[in-house]
């Protein structure tokens, strides 16, 4: 299985941990071709630059006016971290956020109120194509959809989403079942990335389900487990661990912190990710000087085809022993560490 | 890994036997989007009815003609099975055809004398660009490339080759690193096709390979084992076993002869079929009314991508057991069963 991630890198993807760049968006068919076919991810530069968003988000009176009876979902936790692996009594839960339909002018002041002191950090953003729903105010400021990719993939976005937060929120490690097209308009956003090959590496296993659930009244987070038990398989790896867990980590997940290094990119304001299908992403983010990161994302179908077909026989594979794999025809999980996140 | 074979079909193959057909040639996105990107077969009609050779090649005068002081490599076996399977000793050996290069003139007598019953059969074909070296005079004929799949493929094609033969030469199971357009010219070509990710149901193994050489004197074959022995994996299912040994072959390849069924087409003249890259194939072929099969095809440079890493890996899973497979890391013989053949 090592060999199978060597040789994706040595064949495709390249060995450098740097995703590929473009200086200007590519032409359908080069990015059918180049990108989408072989599922290898690319950062296009000067993609967004004719958005009036590009320069109207950079303002909160502009987004404040615009949005003044605009109701949004804002997603509340004590971390920052949403829809990630979080403790509860003495095991590892799989926790939701706290999910507030508030007024947007309330939204914004609670992701510029965010303090990881305070424990309370707000991330507006809900993947249910909210730009097209709650954002409409703003549909003029965006394209509705990329064209050069609408073309290739022969379809419209099936959702596109917005973001609005800080530095204080960070992604966990998932994968989507989805072309995902990335675009940030304020602020970067920094991603780690891993094929669909290194599946194994992501250790997804299963977690109980709990939410948190925020009281206006004390200020404080409660986490609580689903009942009855509900179980989500989530990967397990956090690029991240803090050096009192660097140590037990590493050596609980030698294939991520051994393996073969994963890819990184940072996007900037302008520019836009292509984020293939199935791969397993890590985003974390900075805010412009104003204190926010906004990105708009496109959710196009993804093509189930033979190299769906390919992951799910290699996700299937499930025991891994020292030089031998041990092959189970299970494909229940096949859906696992999937989400509705960015 | 049944699963592996069923899911490929219900997601993106489709689980009739038929290849898809399109009437027309398609765009270069979508014939990239719809077949090339998920590793997709489709027969093409009404793709060269503009060529020269469509009428000119229907009259051996013509070809006569042109080719009157052309050179060119004629395939002679007692069977028309060149790279095959065949009987040696009391086991079987990978046999190669006795090329010999002669006057085109004699080359098309010597198709026209092909006869079962005399033990001689001759195929014109050399799959080293042929059309392009030993065929030049014909050059007009046909189009130096498809310009569709040229455009979607983003390259011209690496070779081209003609075949001139008829009804007695069939072509085994086996597997090209190539994406193939095959344009059948005069006559008519039956396909069985398998995908790459029912590699398992081929029986690949290794036999050792053996050459027919050819006496005119005595009108007669030796098949003689290359000295030092050279294994050669091949494919080891003959999809249209003899009536006595039916039974033995059905017994000893079950997952072929028990998995789903392969997908077939007939590409009559006029049309083309795209054959994906890694995809195994069986050719058999019908004459026209002249005794004559013609057919062209370009090899254009696949992509290495993750298809083909995920394909590797699953190939060197070695050992099949019931209900659980065992994993060898072993990618030696990813290029297992490859041939220059059509």
């Amino acid at each position: 299985m090592e060999k199978l991630w060597e040789e994706v890198r040595e064949l495709s993807l390249g060995t450098s941990t740097q995703v590929e760049r473009l200086d200007s968006p590519p032409s359908p068919l080069q990015f059918l071709r180049d990108f989408v076919s072989p599922n290898k991810p690319c950062v296009i530069s000067n993609a967004t630059l004719h958005w009036p968003a590009t320069t109207a988000w950079t303002s909160d009176s502009y987004l404040l006016q615009t949005l003044a009876s605009a109701t949004v979902s804002v997603h509340l936790t004590p971390t920052g971290r949403a829809d990630a692996l979080a403790p509860h009594s003495s095991a590892l839960c799989f926790a939701s956020a706290h999910v507030q339909r508030i007024p947007f002018p309330f939204a914004l002041t609670a992701i510029s109120n965010s303090n990881l002191d305070a424990k309370f950090v707000a991330y507006a953003q809900q993947q249910n194509d909210c730009f097209r729903s709650e954002y409409s105010g703003l549909a003029a400021d965006c394209e509705t959809h990329i064209p050069w990719a609408s073309e290739a993939l022969g379809c419209l976005p099936e959702a596109v989403n917005l973001w609005i937060g800080n530095h204080l929120s960070e992604t966990s490690f998932h994968k989507d079942h989805y072309e995902n097209l990335y675009a940030v308009v304020t602020g970067e956003k920094h991603f780690i990335l891993l094929p669909p090959t290194d599946v194994h590496r992501m250790y997804i296993r299963n977690y109980p389900a709990a939410h948190y659930s925020y009281s206006r009244d004390t200020g404080e987070f409660k986490l609580e487990l689903e009942d009855p038990v509900r179980y989500v398989p989530w990967c397990s790896v956090n690029p991240f661990p803090s050096p009192e867990t660097k140590d037990a980590e590493m050596s609980e997940f030698p294939l991520y912190f051994n393996g073969p290094k994963p890819f990184e990119c940072t996007v900037k304001a302008g520019e836009i990710l292509y984020l293939p299908s199935m791969w397993f992403h890590h985003v974390r983010q900075s805010q412009d000087s104003r204190g926010r990161t906004i990105a708009i994302n496109y959710w196009y179908d993804m093509q189930f085809d033979i190299k769906y077909a390919y992951f799910n026989f290699l996700r299937s594979i499930d025991d891994l022993t020292v030089g031998e794999v041990k092959c189970v025809e299970s494909f229940s999980d096949a859906s696992a560490c999937d989400s509705g996140d960015e």
